[in-house]
């Protein structure tokens, strides 16, 4: 089918989202789940062709991330049943006012509308993208990767039929056919279709979105983030911090990429970080330094991207600073405005980092890493915005609503 | 100035928004009013050159809405003192969580950062943007009308000094000078320097804005505002209704354009709509008719656009509908999403109506004339949202901020 086509039916299927109970949400998603877990059999048929067309093309880690099992099919399904247990973001009365002259404002929740999701290879954002919109009231339109749209249309095809089991249109969750860039392009000027459209993926992707989407866009994912250690650290509490911020995941957003260090302590922790991060352990980070940090630990000599690379790798660049003010003057320069974290035991200190620092999570005394849906109570998450508009950080169910206004008079004019 | 040069200042002025504190803003708008006041003669200067050059070009309308008096300006300052009055949207704790190994994260609103306003020829549109700006901490770039400049500037120079004499960087509130188009394009792809973009203007400015925009945008004003009179209607207080929101202003975006009448009332109703509106008044209405409406009153035959145009005239068109479901997919179609409203005693009908129609605002027995930050208790505007990211509806001081989380720990790793 032609992407104009699934547009256009996504959107006429929005007529029906109004009519959406909790109850038939919430069956849709069990069946939709049961679907999948039929269909193991067809998903992972389609995988292998997805994988074996991309192991030429694509790196050890990408065709991991590909790859799918019996387990991670029973997971996807799992992570469905989930969804469907977190309550339903729609139909909360936001505010009521009663004006003196009886007329009620009320303010409600209500679904987006047609959501647009732009990733890449992993089979599990296929799924988990459509619960949510399922769950939050929103028709999706998935426009997933080449190396696993055979993957992803197994999938969708199972979530489809589940819908249809319990009589709801199965054009809430559609997967646009042409994985070409051509499609992806469509997709961000659909603004006659698509309410908002979410680009998960690399800085490359999002650049493309906000140079040419007419479609509002969420920009997610890019993270720079920065971890200050201030003078009045606990620099056991910094390196504990730094370790777990930097070593433990670091291709994923929330990961530190730059480490400011005050330059009364700087003599004194960055040989205990070096220690830490460099020496002992199976996988060990490269520093990349600046000429301060230079004089005093061994390093790579940090360049001038350095300070603006999301790594997503073993390496972290470090740079000694004045004080507070310059680590936030360096932060509003280079960050990305996903996460940056401050360790001091200076409560005015860390209030003057909190309230100056720019982006959707500050951390004081706490690793960058917490930034997500699930760690945030918020139980899944869709992305987490970089941008200030509409949803700022991990976004989970209720980020995926907006409102309307519903006024109620007896003939009330102007 | 250059525009980037502009743009640039403005951004350099996001460093002292977060030591804002409510008093200090409300001095700065006090110190803006006085100021106004104190330039009351430059100011009218100002904008009789303005006028003078504007003549030949503009309508007497617009001359008027570009005019400016002692008694206007004192007005202007009297808004910018009511703003300051209203409570201070930034600093609030929106959510707080205590996780239950202690790590605490609070949700705290927060200024946007830079907003960008494009708009046309009103000059308290100026005064009136930068008091909305400064009392959310945000630092604005006015983007106004060639024809309004001289005023605008004149207006601005005030306001600037006004928050010099309180010690705020007069770089809170910026005027760009070039009025060519081109000016407007680099603020609409200035996103390396303008968090959010407000076009108040056109259907051709909001559309340039959508297509060429890499700064978030949000869109506002255009209503194409229907009243659909179910046949459970009291006629009455339809015709009430109908004369208030098409009449009483039908310059402004909710006024109502369209009339949608349930077929077995339509005999009954349309010719006392035609008699309330084209009879025994000074202004009367044109009524542009679909097929059906034509065989039972007389009035101009509509042609394909007149359902799709915001008239912003003392013009309506009329359509019969079988029912409440055909209403509903005409306003799908042909709705602008700003406001919209149904006249029927049924609950039912009004509930599948509210339910269904996906405006900013719906309406039950009520003019849509109401749709308006002060009205809806707000107690100011920066423009109607009829876009559903971030703001839907009327935009009051909450609607300039943003959130950012704020999470302390006690070496919390992951």
């Amino acid at each position: 089918m032609t992407t104009l086509k699934i547009l256009q039916r996504a959107k006429a299927a929005t007529a029906t989202l109004s009519t959406l109970t909790t109850e038939k949400k919430n069956a849709a998603l069990s069946a939709m789940a049961e679907a999948l877990l039929a269909d193991t059999a067809a998903i992972l048929s389609a995988n292998a062709e997805d994988m074996e067309a991309a192991k030429a093309t694509i790196s050890a880690v990408m065709l991991d991330r590909l790859a799918l099992t019996e387990a991670r099919i029973a997971a996807m399904a799992e992570g469905i049943r989930q969804v469907a247990a977190l309550p339903d973001p729609v139909g909360h009365t936001l505010s009521e006012t009663t004006r003196a002259d009886g007329l009620v404002i009320k303010k409600v929740s209500v679904p987006v509308g047609v959501v647009g999701i732009i990733y890449e290879s992993r089979p599990n954002v296929t799924s988990d993208a459509a619960a949510l919109a399922v769950k939050s009231g929103n028709v999706c339109v998935l426009r997933g990767g080449k190396e696993a749209w055979r993957s992803a249309n197994a999938i969708v095809t199972a979530l489809r039929r589940g819908m249809e089991t319990v009589g709801l249109t199965p054009d809430l969750v559609n997967l646009i056919e042409d994985t070409t860039r051509q499609s992806a392009t469509e997709l961000m000027k659909a603004d006659r279709y698509v309410d908002l459209l979410i680009p998960r993926g690399g800085a490359g992707l999002i650049r493309a979105c906000v140079e040419n989407a007419t479609v509002p866009c969420i920009q997610t994912g890019t993270g720079i983030c920065h971890i200050y250690v201030d003078k009045a650290a606990d620099l056991e509490m910094a390196l504990s911090i730094v370790d777990n911020a930097k070593m433990s995941r670091p291709s994923v957003c929330n990961a530190c990429e730059v480490c400011l260090v005050h330059k009364e302590i700087a003599a004194e922790f960055l040989p205990r970080l070096k220690a830490r991060l460099c020496q002992g352990r199976d996988t060990t980070a490269e520093l990349r330094l600046d000429e301060t940090a230079a004089q005093i630990i061994d390093g790579t000599p940090a360049g001038e991207a350095d300070f603006d690379t999301e790594f997503l790798d073993y390496i972290l660049a470090i740079r000694v600073v004045e004080d507070v003010e310059q680590a936030i003057s360096h932060i509003a320069a280079h960050s990305t405005h996903h996460s940056e974290a401050i360790v001091t035991a200076d409560r005015a200190t860390a209030d003057r980092f909190t309230a100056a620092v720019d982006s959707s999570a500050v951390y004081v005394n706490a690793s960058t890493r917490f930034t997500d849906g699930g760690e945030f109570g918020l139980g899944c998450e869709m992305g987490i915005s970089t941008q200030k508009l509409h949803a700022r950080g991990p976004m989970g169910l209720a980020e995926l609503t907006t409102y309307k206004y519903i006024i109620t008079g007896n003939g009330h004019t102007r």
